[in-house]
């Protein structure tokens, strides 16, 4: 069991965040995502893509800012449960809240804060009757760590930015890569574009299109895929097989909690904390809504910050909640580390 | 008479990112503030210094933080009136606000948002009965334009960074220059400690301590200081006399203007859009109440962005609101600038 102050759903940018305003008050912070790493959409979707919305930044590349916000948090010391989407809640106590996630791990934290942006990514899965069986054994909707395809043939199916760019990836590992797309053509950044095109003409992939994978082949694990190019089925011998068809975001099991929704997201109480209609359990980031609501990185953060400062006032009802200036006390981290301005000199001039 | 769509009052983080959340709505600002520059207390009370709770920036220099600031919202081409303080308030028509300045300029907006931070900074003046009459002649309590000081002798009084700054960097400018303190002890960074020091040793600037200013001559314009230094009295000759005794905020004229204050600050309906009870005038930032408030850099950044989305469903009842991603759709500045995510590109791979 994982036990923690507060347990948050999602590891996007405002969840991330959390754990700075929570570190600052003191309280431990720990996150569950069904993702393989932390920043949510901005290392899922468009890490190599420029957020011009962020305040102070002009420019920033989502992954960059997920970069920025770990170096940020990490003094806080949050700890991770990845790969696990969250999927029970119950409240056992005013101040006390079990999560269970769908591989069975149990969180315990004395409040939850929501930060799981437009839900949890699901893969895009190929109409193939037989895929279940081969999860896991062979095939893979994301690449969680590529080392595992070393002298390994893989065949990676799609047509955007995830299909190229992890073709470019593994050809550097793998054994052989084959690329399969059911048109010619191909969408995705320029320089993705250009080094799959480089690859190819070098021998050092195969392209197959406009093809698609219709069957699988194996007793226990993957060892063939079918494709229908044209018209014409084909057999191609594979270790590993790879679709890369995009992700839905689903609200999946948190739809199920008993928290008030509207228009597939969590109502929240803005006129006081982002608290939902479950005392304890609050919502920030895009997953909440309320009047004037903007799905925005910069809102979340607010959110956040607002979020933490009520539940400390929930765990310490007698305390006086006081705000400290970073920029005047300094931050603490759990670690042992301190950040602070340099401090004043007094002294004479002589 | 200065017109826009957007009246700022402050310029000030708040107030600077306002501009940017009204440019992507395609609204132009114009901004108030009593200071000389833009940042606010960043730029005024510590630009050197760290602030550690900006999200995404692990530290970030204050000064720096307004450079950013501005240079996101730059291309939205913001008006500035500076060294002018909000002194009058008049609504002329629902969506009609007129905006008079200590100066007299007027300023008319289809509405008001009030960024004031602390209010507006005050000098503490020394206790120097004749001191207003030196004002504008011989006496500043800021140094707009350093470059006025060429040739001139020059009298620092302080004993804080404003006063070891402004020593030294006048020292390369006027003809001489002498920083007096009432104690012997400076309190400043480390840095700027060391600076004035060296000078002293190089017998680049005088210094006078213990001692204090009492008294000004000069018929039209200061042409000496008198000072009291152990119980004795000295007559310096000086052109200009610079007491940098540091600010205090003062709400000022913005208290008699109508609007639902609590303790010291301007109450909001954090409920909706941050709208005070004057509608079509909104507070965001430090200078505004409500309950959970936080007076966090951050949380000015989500009620700007929030208040502009109200002004612009005020001022257009009939069009719906649409929120466009900066990643998505790009941004285009009013001064013809674009800025936007490299384009995808659709190609076959042969």
């Amino acid at each position: 069991m994982i036990e923690t102050d507060i347990l948050i759903i999602g590891a996007g940018p405002a969840g991330l965040f959390t754990v700075f305003e929570a570190g600052l008050l003191r309280m431990h912070c720990h996150i569950i995502d069904a993702l393989p790493q932390m920043g949510g959409q901005l290392s899922e979707l468009y890490p190599k893509k420029p957020i011009f919305d962020i305040p102070g930044f002009p420019s920033v590349l989502a992954g960059e800012l997920v970069d920025n916000l770990y170096e940020q948090v990490k003094q806080f010391e949050p700890g991770f449960t990845f790969n696990e989407a969250a999927a029970r809640l119950h409240k056992l106590d005013e101040n006390l809240f079990e999560v269970i996630t769908d591989k069975g791990t149990v969180h315990r934290a004395k409040a939850v804060i929501i930060a799981g942006g437009l839900g949890s990514f699901e893969p895009k899965k190929p109409p193939i009757e037989s895929i279940s069986k081969y999860e896991e054994n062979g095939v893979s909707y994301f690449v969680k760590r590529p080392e595992d395809y070393a002298g390994k043939n893989v065949v990676i199916a799609g047509g955007g930015d995830s299909a190229l760019d992890w073709t470019v990836h593994l050809a550097e590992i793998a054994e052989s890569v084959t690329l399969i797309h059911r048109r010619n053509e191909f969408r995705g950044a320029l320089d993705s574009v250009e080094k799959v095109k480089r690859l190819k003409q070098q021998g050092k992939i195969n392209l197959i299109t406009p093809a698609e994978v219709i069957d699988l082949q194996g007793e226990d694990h993957l060892t063939a895929i079918v494709i229908e190019k044209e018209g014409m089925m084909h057999t191609v011998e594979t270790d590993h097989f790879i679709p890369l068809f995009g992700l839905v975001p689903k609200l999946g099991p948190l739809a199920d909690w008993g928290l008030e929704l509207e228009k597939n997201a969590i109502k929240v109480d803005n006129s006081r904390d982002f608290q939902t209609n479950i005392s304890g359990v609050y919502a920030v980031g895009d997953i909440n809504t309320y009047p004037f609501k903007m799905k925005l990185i910069l809102c979340g953060f607010h959110e956040a910050a607002i979020a933490c400062q009520s539940i400390y006032q929930r765990l310490n009802p007698n305390k006086k909640f006081v705000l400290k200036y970073t920029t005047v006390s300094g931050i603490e981290g759990f670690d042992g580390t301190k950040k602070e301005a340099e401090k004043q000199v007094v002294s004479t001039l002589d």
